[in-house]
């Protein structure tokens, strides 16, 4: 497949999950500094891997979730939380993810991820 | 409910996810000393957050695949590989996750996670 | 025990450590979707591990602030660091504390637990 | 060598990396406290290892780029991003490494690291 | 750029970097369940990014070792520390790197790598 | 203070603290590779921050232990638990560290950290 078309194929997918405005934002933030950093996300992350079809988005979003959390990555965490509830996962399925982190990563990780989730679910009228 | 019971009740389902040999290997390991420690594994994990049903057994398992490779916690990542495998996960599920990894946590933690989930899958013949 | 039991003789002791309106504030932050979490909390670290008496609640506290600090978990850093000034610790053991750390986790570990810790010392009139 | 000779030694190359007024004003942040970290700083760090000579400072400062970065260590990483620009890097070495860091630390780090990056480039006016 | 042009010039610059029979060895190490990974190694890692140019070879396997060693990934800390010597990097600059990071990531961390270079450096006989 | 005597001193502290033969290993296991490595650990380390006296040996080695366990450094945690035991902590009390790591740093943290200890106190008799 050409490189283009992946990247095409990827930006689109993200779109979907993310929406048209979050996306244009991000894409934008650091100017041409960032490209070759977009094109990374959108041609590799989105337009290959998020592409694949084994598992539901919904799972996929969870899974992306729990490595968020667990790797303290907050911002990121933040972004994956939206596209779970656009992929279609409730509250009470995060929050069974976040309290298994809480013991298999501690409880200041679930804290912390608790408090990023309430922010979401607040934003979108879930809290 | 009594810490007993619900000790129990989490002794009983670690068993069923995977199997009463490994489970008292790994709970007899280190003597008297590990005895508060499998307190907290049976009774605190298995006992109350494992015990939630808003996620079926094969989402958490793949949620706990996510975690614990992206914190990189190798030994207890071979363990609930294991978990998804007994819990009705397929390789191509697992695969996704770990291509999710890949990209979000960095090669060097989808080579390690892939490495290991090559030697779980052989042992069950399904590689 | 009990697990009611367990969680109120937690939540006394948590109350103790760390007072009143602070352990509320941060137990209805996340308000019904927090619950389970606080349980975790009370239950499991405050009513069984903290209730433990081997080392002195002093001792505890600077294996906890260790802890903290070297896993990056600022905000858990901040009030086990308060924690600790309650449980009858100093500036210069708590220092003693983070100058082990800057060595054995680096640099900007220790800076960034430098920066904390001088915050909550001048919260408390001791810098 | 005599410790304040090195401290001395190193205080004096921290000033030409960063500037006076930063130095002064991070020495100075934690008072009296911050004493014994500052001696470790200045003393064992830009008196010790940073005045070895085996690669040129620019070399340095991308190695340091990308051990903060890889470490998750955001105030430190725009510490020595500034550091790397006042040794001589450019924006595209900078980015290069970034690059390397999102493909093998993964995309969030490698968000969090342009989006710093991208902020030290502005304020200098190089982007 | 096709995908599959990206994939062979990214394979033949990993094999000038590694050697052939150690890239072929970890290619095949998963079977087909590591095909995506080695994909996403081959297209995007040494097919996109390592085909830049702002930097020397040597210079990014120093920046590709502070960051292994930072991220503590062992595994491919000894994989680019054999890849550095091959670009060219000698074992006094090897050896800053890790002092940068035995102060900027701490003593363990320092020693962990120290370990892994002296046996890779035994192995090319410059030890 | 000379940095000959400082790194005399830490060396003494050190011989104290593991034995002769213990730190002669690892002093020599680099060679001239991990000489600069071994006078950060003995100037720096032993020769400095370990000679302050603000707490007693084995409060310290406790605060190592936490830290080491906290941040995965696996080999080092088994040298600072053997530190402690010869410092005076007890099993009880190095058990009662390691259950706060396990709630707060989470289960496989606790998995990891509870098999090194009952390594180290079965070579000393102790389990």
């Amino acid at each position: 497949m050409d490189d283009n078309d992946q990247h095409e194929r990827g930006l689109s997918l993200r779109i979907d999950m993310f929406g048209r405005e979050a996306v244009e934002m991000r894409s934008n933030a650091f100017g041409d500094f960032g490209k070759p950093l977009q094109h990374i996300i959108n041609a590799y992350a989105y337009g290959d891997v998020w592409q694949r079809t084994a598992l539901p988005p919904a799972t996929k979003s969870l899974t992306m979730v729990a490595m968020m959390a667990a790797a303290g990555h907050v911002n990121e965490l933040r972004v994956h939380l939206r596209g779970a509830l656009k992929n279609g996962c409730t509250a009470g399925e995060i929050q069974e993810v976040l309290l298994l982190l809480t013991l298999y990563c501690g409880i200041p990780a679930g804290n912390e991820a608790h408090r990023i989730a309430a922010e979401v679910l607040r934003e979108e009228g879930l809290l």
